[in-house]
């Protein structure tokens, strides 16, 4: 069961186009409060990330910085996945564009990494279409019973994130990305979360663990990882170095890369911007319990782009410690002194709250308000031509 | 030829004794804009190091920064060491103290290192005097001769430096101090200075240069080197890191070991207050010619004390380097932006003005005058009692 529904023509608006809607729709928290049309175009983050690697963390703390409100941390009636939409925002899982369903899968051999299990043409004409102010009927791939649903409708948004397996793999897809993002969990990281999950509490064991992940490892390594390159920022997870041979994963070493002179984005920075620097704030005015926290911050190349770094070993304990830290960096994009900590105090129970995964997803999410509301002031400004007429 | 003169009676005071004026005094640019005795008290600073080490480098830099003028960098006219006055600040050397001259040392087999070659007892009451407001007539070693010179009177000023081999070696004296400094450089760094100057410069011996150290040192670590722990500020002179092995001495790595919660004296620091820090500036806003600039900071403690370092490897290649690591420090107790940068191109042909030494001896002389300003200020006031009545 292919999806089949394509792009509107490029007439339709997202107003004349209301009354083609679907039943998935009418559950949905659905609140557009500036059109796209109206705005000027969409705005396209991508999203791309390993299953299990926190799109959906990232996603509910994109959208609460985004749209400014909790409702898009409440996942839509009806439990399925797909879209979610909040403010100015809609999130498309890419999951949505799988031309092959679960049984489809399986008869040809291929996992759902595997590009010929997934419609790149169609992804690209309806990420098109979106951009341009036209309203799709986008498929949708019901997770539960692993096939195709009738598509639904989707209204050309201010801003549009595109997250799952592929944003970033096709290249005509790519080049629609206002900004793109990759989450990137070491292997160490991943097997330790894993046997967390599907060891400690599903009781799976270990062999099977091992297995379920090696038999993903060819493609994620052939389709997913490579994507990383097309980045402009890049949450990497790591093994800490604060405690010794360290296996829990509890602690975790995060790597926030930046890509420099990348449109609309200006990295996040450490007390000298541009500088090489290693911080452990914990000291004479901060007290921090065992393992305690260390920053750096330091240039980088990375797959031949210039980078900033930014990095996190250990984890907040108390609330002082990160109001302590975001003190010290600078060019957050924040509104007002303590955002980040405001989000991060807002989610306190979505994983990573306390350590360099939920502060890197948070400033993250700021800086991709800052580079929205940065192309739209742009596309409302009129023209060199008629300002200088003004 | 033992000193013999001492302190004047406690009645006498700086105008009644310009009649015993001596020989030396004359030949001074003496200039005191301000009594110690209308002050309410002299402030004084002890400065400790072997020879050969920087003291007199240190006390140009100081005398500059207190004095504002150039003049205290000229040497006395007639050539003699000694006393250096510049506007509020006197300087005595404590080899004045000797009461063993040089044929009296090698007569005693001692060297000028040993306490039995100095007299403590008439050191200690002619700074009490001094602090008190007292003028003495303080002898002189005469360094060409050798010899004890008849002594000269030196008028209680608002700052008295002592330095030498021994500010803080006897308790009395030590107890006098109002702030103490201890040049410390490293036996590596030592040789490689030695080698320099007496091989390269003066054609000495590798072995006799060998021979000289070894001959000095059994009194230098008896009887110099323990005065470090009694120091609020150690200016210590190591190896660089950045050149793999390194034994030319050419380039240094410098800490400032500045002691917490001595009276007057709040440490410098870089970037955050009480933490830890590496920071290597030269980067994307600042270049850097080989092998670059390291600085770190980081609480420590030393001789049980807790202390605060500032660390600073490599050396200045440009001005813009220059001003660019001072805007970046905190505390330095300027009295205006850049007077670190300006203080070390006033004084760019004295040795350490492009590395950690002549910074680190431009920040203590800033704290220094910082330290005066806060006991003369405190000292001006009117008593708490006095106070609550006005």
């Amino acid at each position: 069961m292919a999806a089949t529904s394509l792009s509107s023509p490029s007439t339709t608006t997202a107003a004349i186009l209301l009354g083609g809607w679907r039943r998935r729709t009418v559950a949905f928290p659905f609140r557009v409060t500036c059109s796209a049309a109206a705005a000027g175009g969409t705005v396209v983050i991508g999203l791309a990330a390993d299953s299990g690697c926190g799109k959906s963390t990232f996603m509910r703390r994109l959208t609460s910085v985004l749209g400014g409100g909790t409702a898009a941390a409440a996942p839509p009636r009806g439990g399925e996945p797909g879209t979610l939409v909040e403010g100015d925002a809609t999130v498309i899982c890419l999951d949505d564009y799988h031309s092959l369903d679960r049984a489809g899968r399986k008869a040809k051999g291929v996992t759902a990494l595997h590009p010929r299990a997934n419609d790149f043409e169609l992804m690209y004409r309806q990420v098109r279409a979106l951009k341009d102010g036209r309203a799709v009927e986008k498929p949708i791939y019901n997770h539960a019973t692993g096939l195709l649903d009738p598509p639904e409708l989707v209204a050309p948004p201010r801003i549009l994130v595109i997250e799952g397996l592929h944003p970033m793999y096709d290249a005509r897809v790519r080049g629609l990305l206002d900004f793109s993002i990759y989450l990137d969990i070491s292997s160490e990281i991943k097997f330790a979360w894993k046997i967390q999950r599907d060891m400690a509490e599903r009781g799976h064991s270990l062999e099977s663990i091992k297995a379920s992940i090696a038999a993903r490892k060819p493609d994620f390594d052939s389709y997913i990882d490579p994507q990383k390159q097309y980045a402009d920022a890049v949450i990497e997870v790591l093994p800490t170095r604060l405690i010794p041979d360290d296996d829990e994963g509890e602690v975790l070493r995060v790597k926030l890369i930046m890509k420099e002179g990348a449109r609309h984005f200006s990295p996040a920075y450490l007390f000298d911007e541009g500088s090489t620097i290693s911080w452990i704030p914990c000291g004479r005015k901060l007290s921090c319990s065992y393992p305690g926290i260390s920053f750096a911050y330091f240039p980088d190349t990375y797959f031949g782009h210039e980078v900033s770094v930014l990095e996190m070993d250990g984890r907040f304990d108390k609330l002082d410690e990160l109001i302590y830290v975001e003190s010290h960096l600078s060019n957050l994009s924040t509104r007002y002194y303590g955002e980040v900590t405001q989000q991060m105090l807002k989610h306190a129970d979505l994983p990573g709250s306390n350590n360099g995964t939920g502060l890197f997803q948070t400033i993250v999410g700021l800086k991709i308000r800052d580079l929205c509301e940065q192309i739209v002031a742009e596309r409302a400004a009129p023209p060199p031509a008629l300002a200088a007429v003004a």
